[in-house]
């Protein structure tokens, strides 16, 4: 006889109580092991969906899923880590000039990613489209390129948080996505059980994020935090906008070009300011506050940093980046401020010109995305291009011109416009 | 492209929104056809449970069952229809005298029964107690013996609403039995199918019941009496108390034998009063005002028809019925009157004892069960046989007995008891 069984733990929840120490981990485990099927996770997913966990209960449930699987251990590193998390946006290439840049401040950073899937793109499909990159590293190597380098991105090993795996797979065919303590246990798990001493989270709220209201961000934060915290990792959340996307390109090549124009001291300023503020997080977090990082994209040393990076895994940072075979130009259709920018409808419409993808076993183009040519903010005039959509097959483009009908809007009188605080809150 | 996704309908219902009949044609047919996968229906399940579904959305969902499989049909018969079903009780044998009871006075009964799960018994698990008894008809002969003898209890074919023969089994696993809509729609979508043109349901509520509070007992009624009404049969449902057994055994063989004492004129009071009370019930729906079946019972036209039955389906109503090996006697500790006896207490020992089956591939044993030898109310003397234990295996006695403890009170100045009524309630 097994300490409990599925049936017990689901009305446990479903009926409104809170879940024991040892049922969440035999649920956890036995799920893991089969035991559990998935039609009996389905269900208690849902319960906790709509029943809720306490602080407690996420706790021991992040517990149980980092001890499905392996731990990594970076304490013979000779310099402190630090991660970044985002909890997904458009335009959200921030990773890619992050990791060089906080590396170049002295701090290590073992960036375990993910591939993309829907509307927000994977950072990982976008550092593909660089010649000859390659994703997966083995541990070994993996900890060879944080000492020498300091900064390591690539495909997290299915043998961290395996529990994770599964039942993330689970909720997205089940409707159960959408749990906040699934969510946040979900990314601590494995950020915890990747062993990083520092970790800031990026909490996305607006039309383009995961989170459409600040209240289910800040909730969202404050459990991913405490969970950090109560992990002996140092974590803080930043809470930012993403009803406007990030910088002016949304796709995978043309997001690396765009993270190497951050790199090499220019770019988009709101990509800069908040590649800053998550670095300075980070070493703050790591217990670095001597080294300014804007001195670090300033002197090159954070492009050196990327370039070593690149070149660690195969690829030719110096390489010409695919273009897309096709463009599309969008022109403004009336002259004025552009008050609005729709981060969803620039995301919807860079997935369907191929820059994502609908399955996990889809490909994705390297050239395809959207850029656009204006922020809320600036000035527009009638007939000047406002997008431009990149694709290899243009049987994509009437679609894609559909997700940005009503995508944006322009002002003819409108000086008093004033853009919304990228940064929106801090919590940790 | 189909019309409708599994996670779109999950969504809806888990978002608290009511389900389009289009979602709901779909989402039941597709998860017959396996398009909709068990972990989608049990999340779907668990939301149903949670945030409930309207009259229009269970007609509608009921409906869709219904259409999964075959409808049976018996508008060819001389006499008209009527069937009951009881939602589950201990010591419930009440569809054994009432189904011949009900042939005798003019009304043609397909009792189509199932096997009994947990502290209940089966209907079919007693009669298989009958020597030579068969469960299984053709629907040929269904209709055969309708005619002639009017009364048939058999097994439902696998053709009538398949769609619940599937939901039933996933839920039974997923912790979502529990949730009115789905139990209503399960009970009457097989009912309506069956083809009955009257139905009376005997909606049990106490401590040995499905549903524990009176509240819970008249919200299920009210649905399927409106189920039932939408769809053109005659429908009524009586709230019966389940808090004590019915009759004075719980079991196979010795709950047949108790069913043929009311035949035979005699048994205990409080079967007989249900038994006439849902008889009468049976008749007035279709349409039958005339005869008073306590005549039947008196006249042995009743009995006539069991024999008849019995014989039918192979059965010997006249053979010795099987005894249990092993039997067990508990006396009473204390003298004075019994003043509570536990149906869910007495179930659980019977079930215990071998008379159930805890899963659907387990045998049961025919001999096995409680007979109690006091019904609150009775005055016991200290020492006398109060309960008798019957099995095959005596190694079953010990968590037998383990669940009559504190299963019944015996008050030693208790002349102020009062039983609580039989029948609380009609709702038709």
């Amino acid at each position: 006889m097994s300490k409990h069984d599925a049936v017990e733990v689901i009305h446990a929840k479903r009926d409104g109580h809170g879940l024991s120490d040892s049922q969440i981990d035999w649920v956890v485990d036995a799920y893991t092991r089969g035991d559990v099927a998935d039609e009996q996770m389905a269900a208690l997913a849902m319960a906790i969906l709509l029943r809720g966990m306490d602080r407690g209960e996420i706790s021991r449930w992040t517990q149980a899923m980092i001890a499905s699987g392996e731990r990594m251990d970076f304490s013979s590193l000779s310099r402190p880590t630090a991660d970044k998390h985002s909890t997904g946006g458009v335009g959200d290439k921030i990773t890619l000039p992050l990791a060089p840049l906080v590396a170049a401040c002295g701090v290590a950073v073992p960036q375990l990613s993910g591939r993309g899937l829907g509307h927000t793109g994977g950072t990982l499909d976008k550092l593909e489209a660089i010649p000859g990159w390659q994703a997966d590293l083995s541990n070994t190597a993996l900890l060879e390129q944080l000492e020498s380098i300091g900064a390591v991105i690539c495909a997290a090993g299915s043998e961290l948080a395996p529990a994770d795996k599964k039942l993330y797979a689970l909720r997205d065919v089940t409707g159960t996505v959408e749990a906040i303590p699934l969510i946040a246990s979900s990314i601590m798990s494995k950020k915890i059980a990747e062993g990083t001493g520092a970790l800031v989270l990026d909490v996305k709220v607006g039309t383009g994020a995961f989170m459409k209201s600040l209240a289910d961000a800040r909730e969202l934060a404050e459990t991913m935090v405490a969970l950090g915290t109560d992990a002996g990792v140092a974590t803080v959340a930043l809470l930012t906008d993403m009803s406007t996307p990030l910088g002016l390109t949304a796709g995978n090549a043309i997001e690396v070009a765009e993270s190497v124009d951050v790199l090499a001291g220019g770019g988009p300023s709101d990509v800069v300011e908040l590649t800053l503020a998550l670095a300075r997080e980070m070493l703050a977090g790591a217990g670095v506050t001597d080294v300014d990082p804007a001195d670090k994209l300033a002197d090159g040393s954070a492009m050196d940093a990327w370039k070593a990076m690149i070149r660690a895994q195969g690829g030719d940072p110096d390489a010409a980046l695919p273009q897309a075979k096709e463009s599309h130009v969008v022109a403004a259709p009336t002259s004025g401020v552009l008050t609005r920018l729709d981060a969803m409808a620039v995301g919807m419409a860079a997935w369907r010109l191929g820059a994502g993808r609908a399955r996990k076993e889809d490909p994705v183009q390297a050239g395809a995305g959207v850029v656009w040519h204006a922020r809320p903010g600036d000035t527009v005039t009638e007939g000047q291009p406002l997008f431009t959509l990149l694709t290899d097959e243009p049987g994509r483009f009437d679609r894609a011109l559909t997700s940005l009908e009503g995508g944006y809007d322009i002002a003819e009188g409108g000086s008093d416009f004033t853009a919304d605080p990228l940064i929106i809150d801090r919590v940790g």
